[in-house]
């Protein structure tokens, strides 16, 4: 039981109504909001929500005409910062807070759907071309708005981000203002240290756009170099705002860091309970410190008690297995190497890098560089493996890959956080897509590992034994895996393995990955034991390819072939398996039945996510029961 | 029958033997070949290979350590003046020079399978990211080589160009030199007026490049710049070129092009006889002039007598055909906006942008940021349509589609260029991966017309009937038609239409599109006369949705189930017949079969292409009659 706490919607009202340190004041309350949403949600990102919030509260506070003008953050993972404002200001939905990476709560990046969200943002690169659109727009329909947009630092690294620039002074976009919360550090490490980004105020210079630079928490030098440039007639502007990742709570800015020190701690992830309260207690200091000074009231807070989330029972962790694997092939052999778009912890690279640092590259947050540059390795003799989550390296780099699959070169892709969970980040990084983004890459073998053993056959399967390029689609929470896969188990190109065989049998599942064939095995078992239906239960980790004598072996005697996507139908593993069927044609009467994604991820715990989109085991089972009645 | 000339191998060896103006010579003599190469070819990058000429030929002559150090083009269209200086140096078969754009010959793009490519191009922006993967490996594995990358200019408008400097500084990469051809002019206009570039040489300066700059025809000052660079230690080094596009044919010279022109002639295609003649006859002067200077022989040309390729019969036009539906929808919808990426002319999108000028946007080869600016757009009310060539618009953007797609506005992207054929700019361009890369974003319809009318349907339906996203698969190549819609025949969801229906059915077989379309109604015409099978002929033209009600009264009676898809097997719309085929659950004996790509499309004639792939009428009703002997 953990007592969290938050300052309540009157006291927003009352330090509002205040003349003095209001914005001060306002921005360390949404501090406090800030980390009570993302502690209560057990994630979420602190460092960016904190070096930008004194730069929103003030936007918000005294610049913005609402519902006419624009703010948006085009990095989007600061937005519980920007909720904190919003729920604070009485724009958005107080009770919200409460509900941060919650089912129809508040998406772990923004949406649309939720009221003051001006578009999607959350992979990184696309807020000024977004910008540009919606002046494009408002000079058509003769709106008067700007647009304000904010961007991270190391967003920077993105190819979008420059390829934005120039058209914007071409046509004269003077309604633009973007800010870069220059707070030094990426996800992993030192912006300076993965891709320098050089003079920015000279770069920016050279593109046409109007500059300024200042502190970023002193907000009077803010408001004068916002003045400064508007008085600039008809060139979009860009604002480098040098800021404090981390800032308001000592302990979490990055100016606090040992110097030796590579890793910045608060970028995303809740804090514990003990960092939680050192936190708040900082904050609440410095909010009543003022508050005393003006000679108002302390600040009222109220307390939550929270349940914490039940723990899981010796679950695996397929990153963990992916990163042993890796430096056990990389001792092996000696022209493998790694590449990263800084993501270095949450791909298990840390260990490979200190191992073989001459043999690993960190790219940045630059996927297509990143791929060509594997595209390059290859061609002169190395073997890359290239890691980012799944979501950006199916897509953004998607014609890179195909590149370089055109000139026949073995380059092994891994993506992380692959499928619908966790459920928190929203749907930018649920990464349901990317078995039909890169499914059809000649000769490009996908697999997905459904525990840690798997992982190391699969890592073992591409290294050693495919000839071609392969993608590796890994979960990176950790599950519970309720099977074993059979003490000779080897993978062999399209085919799988049975994980229950009952007697009788009604059906078949045919699924994969550590997620769902869990739910498929407990399902099969709801549907024994309180339908008196016997399926089949299949590991099946080949996701593109399929061999149809296996699969006329796996399906014999079956009436219906299930088949379960962690992934939309369409493009996924359910239609490789009904179109093969479809190929030996069936017996009569026997039909596939595919469950998977038909709508865009919700965002939400992990299991709300799973039982919205009916992926959980009741719901399957609940569902195949109800085919079998018809 | 036209009369081609080319200068023959034995020449080259006697320039390469001459003291005085031998790179001179030896560019001219290249620039001869070239146009010998594409005029023959029919189609072909004569602007960008002119410009580009002198330096090529100047790396290899004066620079290059053959066999270690490495050269190559990252815009890769102007490949025909490469091929023409390697034939020339003897360091690959003379003889392919008659084969450009054929069929196992040299590809219209770059590919490794001809010797002397180092990686395959054409899609921009990757060539700085593929030098700087070679150079990490050549690091690792002490090879001791220097890269040196052509870029076009209108190629600095694509984002991953930018994001691939600053890490070449980081890592002092000294090894590389990146030459700048700017010779001002992009596919279809000005450079500076579609996006300028601004000041070049602060902007690379500010990444932190050792920068020079000259005049790319004065090949003294390229060497005295190139020499200053080196000796700068560690930095990687880029020159700007300002050259010529069309250098060496004065009427091809883009400086020859009068201040109100915007379209610059010579960037793609063949020229004509009458031009190609007069522009041959300029270039003989250059060399002959030079000969005669030095006291040596007029240059001796070989002539190959050439027949013109049969002209087609009537064909219809599907850009033509859209280029008219959309100015007709413009004038109905004043929210209608257009976008496009440096393709106006091959999308079809002239009379819009003649028509609507404020209404059009140029945004350049910078398809993220279009798409983007495309979803800021649509927020704001706008209905965006966005152009490029499907094979880049599927992939490059890919992510970008997607996110606009969770905003849940509506825009029709417009892919051209779509599918095998053209076979002749090769696998860069043959757009047949993106059905797959693009089916899965959820609510995307996706249609590929038939034919020109089909074209009108289709642009009124995503326009007045769709309420969400829309993906338009164009072909871009004059087609004959042998069927026709019928005359009550409008658009409805996952239905298509009969276009034969034999009394006796042996079989149906579903296609799309003026290429394949006609290919199954030829095959089925050959199978009936030949074999005495009787199939269904069917036009499906939606691509990622089927009925499955439609789809089983049109395979009722028939025991095999053919699909034809101008896409790769994986992800197309084979796949989605034999899947919904195997939820509807096959009677016994019923099988689907589905024909499509296998492998990565070959370069060459349409009639090459189309039979190596065992796609034309002739491949296919053999194949298929194969299946009935069974």
């Amino acid at each position: 039981m953990t007592d969290l706490y938050f300052v309540p919607a009157e006291e927003f009202r009352r330090i509002l109504s205040l003349r003095d340190y209001k914005t001060e004041l306002f921005s360390n309350c949404c501090r406090i909001n800030t980390l009570y949403a993302i502690k209560r949600a057990g994630s979420g990102h602190i460092g960016s929500s904190f070096s930008s919030l004194d730069i929103v509260a003030w936007l918000f506070l005294n610049k913005l005409r609402l519902g006419q003008d624009v703010y948006f953050s085009s990095k989007g993972h600061d937005v519980p910062g920007f909720y904190a404002v919003a729920t604070g200001l009485g724009i958005l939905d107080f009770e919200l807070i409460h509900r941060l990476r919650r089912l129809h709560g508040l998406p772990g990046h923004p949406d649309v759907l939720t009221p003051q969200i001006a578009t999607n943002t959350g992979s990184l690169g696309m807020g000024i071309s977004k910008a540009k659109g919606m002046v494009h727009a408002n000079r058509l329909l003769g709106n008067d708005s700007k647009i304000y947009v904010l961007t991270g630092d190391g967003e920077l690294q993105e190819g979008q981000f420059w390829e934005s620039l120039p058209s914007a002074v071409n046509h004269h976009l003077h309604e633009i203002t973007v800010i870069v919360d220059h707070n030094k550090l990426q996800s992993d490490t030192w912006v300076s240290k993965v891709s320098d980004l050089g003079d920015l105020e000279s770069k920016f210079a050279a593109y046409g756009w109007a500059v300024g630079r200042c502190q970023g928490h002193d907000l009077a030098a803010f408001a004068r170099v916002l003045t400064e440039l508007e008085a600039i007639g008809d060139r979009p502007k860009i604002i480098i705002a040098d800021t404090i990742k981390g800032k308001g709570v000592s302990f979490m800015e990055h100016t606090a860091m040992e110097p030796d020190q590579k890793l910045y701690r608060f970028h995303s992830g809740a804090p514990d309970d003990s960092t939680y309260t050192r936190a708040l207690q900082e904050l609440i200091e410095q909010v009543n410190r003022l508050l005393e000074q003006i000679g108002a009231q302390p600040l009222h807070l109220e307390r939550v008690n929270i349940e914490p989330n039940p723990s899981l029972n010796d679950p695996q962790r397929l990153i963990t297995a992916y990163s042993q694997a890796l430096v056990k092939q990389g001792q092996k052999h000696p022209n493998l190497v790694v590449l990263d778009a800084d993501l270095v912890l949450d791909c298990g690279l840390i260990p490979f890098s200190e191992k073989f640092p001459e043999r690993f590259f960190e790219c940045g947050i630059a996927e297509q560089d990143m791929i060509s540059q594997a595209g390059g390795m290859a061609l002169k003799g190395l073997l890359p493996i290239a890691h980012s989550f799944a979501c950006f390296l199916s897509t953004r780099p998607n014609e890179q890959i195909y590149n370089n699959a055109t000139e026949k070169t073995k380059i092994i892709y891994v993506g992380s956080l692959a499928g619908l969970l966790p459920g928190g980040p929203g749907h930018s990084h649920q990464s349901v897509r990317d078995i039909s983004a890169l499914g059809a890459v000649p000769g490009l073998i996908m697999l997905e590992p459904s525990c840690e053993q798997e992982v190391d056959l699969a890592l073992d399967y591409y290294i050693n034994k495919a000839s071609g390029s392969c993608y590796l689609r890994l979960v990176s929470i950790p599950c519970e895996i309720p099977y074993q896969l059979p003490p000779d188990y080897s993978l062999e190109s399209g085919k799988g393995v049975m994980l229950t065989n009952p007697a009788k049998t009604d059906g078949v599942i045919f699924g994969y990955g550590p997620i769902l064939l869990p739910q498929a095995y407990y399902a099969a078992k709801i549907l024994q034991q309180d339908h008196n239906l016997h399926l089949r239960v299949v590991n099946l980790p080949w996701l593109n390819c399929l061999d149809p004598h296996w699969l006329q072996s796996m399906i014999e005697g079956c009436s219906w072939i299930f088949t379960l996507d962690n992934h939309y139908l369409i493009g996924g593993q359910g239609d490789r398996i009904a179109s093969v069927s479809a190929e030996l044609g069936l017996s009569p009467f026997v039909k596939v039945k595919k469950f998977g994604l038909t709508s865009i991820p919700q965002c939400g715990q992990n299991h709300e996510v799973l039982k919205y989109h009916r992926l959980d085991a009741e719901s399957l089972a609940a569902d195949i029961a109800n085919l079998y009645q018809i």
